[in-house]
C-alpha cells in the first residue's frame, strides 16, 4: 500500500535505538536462540505493522520478523513495535531481495506474504513476491514443513501465484473467500476495509514440494 | 441444478426417436467419425443442455457430447437439441461414472464440468466430478494435450478441485472472477444468475501432468 511521505520519519528512523530494528546479515542461523523462541515466522513486506505485531502478542512462542523497505511504513510499523514492548519481534528495513542471506538453510517456518504489492504489469513479473527467484530464496530458507501463507485482495497476483507455484510447491490448502471463514487470523484495518466492501480475500497455503 | 418431476418427461425420453439421444458403447473409439469433426467436446452435468448447444452451435467443426443422468434436465436438453437441428451434437442419457466405457483411450480433446453438484458432504466426495476415480477416467480418454475446463460458482468444489488435482494435472490457466473478464464462452441462463447478483465464478483448466 502506497503512503505520503512523512515528515518525521526520516528523523526517526535515523534515531531509531531499539532492539526491535536489527541489522540481519550478522543474525543468519541466530534466529532463534536471539528470540527464544521454537517457530519462526516472517512476514515479508509487513505495511504499517498491524498483522505481524497482532500475530506475535498472540504467539509469545513464536518468533515473529518483519520485512519492510518502505520507509514511512516502517517507521509506523515500528512505532507500533515500541509501543507493545513484545520480546518476540524483530524488524528488517531492506528490501526481501536478499533474503537468504539474513536466514540460514531451513531456519524459517513459515513465510507470511499479505497483501503484497501485485505488480500488475507484465515488466515487473520479477518483482511479485512469487516470482520464481523469490521462490527459490524461500525454498532454501524454509524447513522440511515449512509453509508459505499468502493472503491477498488481488485476483490476478493470487491467480499468477496458484499457476507459477504449482510445480514445486503443494499447495495444503486454499480459500477464494477467507473472510467468508471461520478462522483465528488477526485482521488488519486494511484487510478490514473489504470485509465491510464484501469484497473477497484469497488465501493459499503451501509446501515445499 | 435440482428440478421438479415433469409430467411430460417420462413419456417423452421413452418415446425419443432422433439420432441425437445415443447408446455410448458401441461408439466408442468411433466418435470422431460418426460427427465428422477433428475435436471431441464432452459435457458432463449438461444440465438443462443450453451451454452445451450454443458451443456446438459455435463451433460447427468440434463435435459436442453431452452427458446427463437427471430425467427432466436431459429431457429439456433433448428438446431444444432437437429444435437446434445441429449435426455435431450428440447426448448420453446415463451417469458419467462409465465414461471410459464410453470414450477410447485419448479419444477426448476436452471435458467440460460446468457448475456441477458440488457435493458438499464429506461423505460424498465420491461423488464430485473432480474426485480421484473420476479424474482417473478423464486421463485416460483425454489426449495427450486435452484438457478438463471448470467453471462454478461453488467455491468449496472448486477449491477442492484445486487441491485434489494438482498431484496429476496441471493448471493451465485459472479465473478466481471469470464473469468479469473478456472472454468467448456461451453463458447459460444459471450462470447469468450470478452474474446480476455479482457473484463470482470460478473457473481453471488442467491439462495431464
Amino acid at each position: 500500500m502506497r503512503m505520503r511521505n512523512k515528515p518525521w520519519v526520516n528523523d526517526y528512523l535515523n534515531d531509531y535505538d531499539n532492539d526491535i530494528l536489527v541489522q540481519p546479515d550478522s543474525l543468519k542461523g541466530k534466529w532463534r536462540q536471539l528470540l527464544n523462541v521454537d517457530e519462526i515466522h516472517v512476514e515479508i513486506g509487513c505495511g504499517k505493522g498491524d498483522y505481524w505485531i497482532e500475530m506475535a502478542r498472540r504467539n509469545p512462542n513464536q518468533g515473529w520478523i518483519a520485512i519492510e523497505k518502505e520507509r514511512n511504513c516502517a517507521a509506523m510499523a515500528l512505532k507500533k513495535a515500541e509501543i507493545s514492548a513484545l520480546e518476540n519481534i524483530r524488524f528488517i528495513l531492506a528490501d526481501a531481495e536478499m533474503i537468504n542471506q539474513w536466514f540460514d538453510d531451513q531456519e524459517v517456518d513459515y513465510i507470511h506474504l499479505n497483501f503484497s504489492d501485485p505488480w500488475p504489469k507484465k515488466r515487473n513479473t520479477k518483482k511479485r513476491l512469487t516470482y520464481d527467484s523469490f521462490l527459490d530464496s524461500y525454498a532454501s530458507i524454509l524447513g522440511k514443513n515449512g509453509c508459505i501463507i499468502m493472503k491477498t485482495d488481488n485476483k490476478k497476483l493470487f491467480e499468477y501465484s496458484l499457476i507459477n507455484m504449482q510445480s514445486t510447491w503443494i499447495m495444503v490448502n486454499v480459500s477464494v473467500d477467507f473472510r467468508s471463514e471461520k478462522q483465528d487470523d488477526a485482521i488488519t484495518e486494511y484487510e478490514n476495509r473489504f470485509m465491510i466492501e464484501q469484497k473477497p480475500i484469497y488465501r493459499a497455503v503451501w509446501r515445499k514440494r
